[in-house]
């Protein structure tokens, strides 16, 4: 079995959406981030990070496998059932370049730019507009690549796609509009019709207590 | 052949300590960030993104195959050679785990709490401390792991390895010093000891004009 503990985060939806893809079968556990339950000892214990997702997959030799990071658990899952990122070839390795582009790029800037526009105990202009700016200039990288493809690595919908919608469904947080982004825009829209998607959302909305 | 465009950054030195570690003959294209030549339209022509390393492999299906994001070169690198990568189970599952911490931990706060600390116009002492205490976290949490383990991911040197070293070789950047933590400074201490790792620092810094 394979236990999930996330919440209604851009992260944390991203390892729900790909076991809906998968149709794999999977126990989910809420971790209320809202109230600071992923600093909590017993999750501590899980992931000393103090971060939503992480999965626990008792199918691996030598017992119960805890894994944090949320693209390593979509890495993880994809291998374990062949799908969802190709075996080998250029295709493989583009997967991978976005990815990385997603957690190392786009993935901080839109975080750092909702935290010093919505968050932040004082206004300081020069950190928001060198978030904002970043978490527009990594967007419309994105874009321009969905100008060229159907999907963010290629001709078909691989992790990379769901590493991206995270922080693309979360964007009104980093301050980030797709009018002007007819790629981003066209995407997004071919994401939400996936019936895994839109269960996905409505999966973790429903773990935000009323 | 292999290409690699690179410059003596700490994303940049990784895929030329996998190369050196790797044997595998590459040539080397120097892109001197400190003037600006990655944002050069040359370049941005290879990686619209504007960034180092850069790896052009022309022995990809499909004729010259350019990669960006250096730990997606990494992956490719380790994935064609059949080294400093487990094949399966829970290990590659680990090296994953800190190759994506590294991506959206470890690396963006080194590199913030160093932008704040050294580059900035302004001194904003609610950024300074929000990324100088983030990079000293995260470097806690990778002191942790090597108290308990020998590597990164577990007992085995990989590609983990080398994406952890290019921010730790350029700590003082970002203002983080290792005396408070052993797990940390005996691995470094180990990681410069590897031929490969001190050829790697000796070609990048030899990049730099005198």
């Amino acid at each position: 079995m394979l236990n999930l503990y996330t919440f209604a985060t851009p992260n944390s939806i991203k390892p729900v959406i790909a076991l809906e893809e998968l149709g794999v079968p999977y126990q989910l556990n809420s971790v209320n981030v809202r109230v600071g339950e992923q600093k909590k000892p017993e999750f501590l214990s899980l992931n000393a990070n103090g971060k939503v997702p992480v999965l626990v997959d008792d199918s691996m030799p030598g017992g119960d496998f805890v894994l944090s990071e949320s693209a390593a658990i979509l890495v993880h899952l994809a291998e374990r059932h062949g799908k969802l990122l190709p075996a080998n070839g250029p295709f493989r390795a583009r997967v991978f370049e976005q990815l990385f582009f997603h957690a190392s790029g786009l993935g901080p800037a839109f975080g750092q730019s909702g935290f010093f526009q919505k968050t932040a105990q004082e206004v300081l202009p020069l950190a928001i507009k060198r978030f904002h700016d970043e978490a527009l200039r990594t967007a419309r990288l994105l874009n321009d690549i969905l100008l060229r493809n159907e999907y963010a690595a290629g001709p078909e919908y691989t992790i990379a796609d769901i590493a991206h919608f995270g922080w693309l469904w979360r964007r009104a947080f980093a301050n980030v509009e797709l009018e002007d982004m007819p790629g981003l825009a066209r995407w997004y829209a071919q994401m939400l019709q996936r019936p895994a998607v839109a269960r996905s959302i409505s999966i973790v909305e429903a773990l935000i207590p009323a």
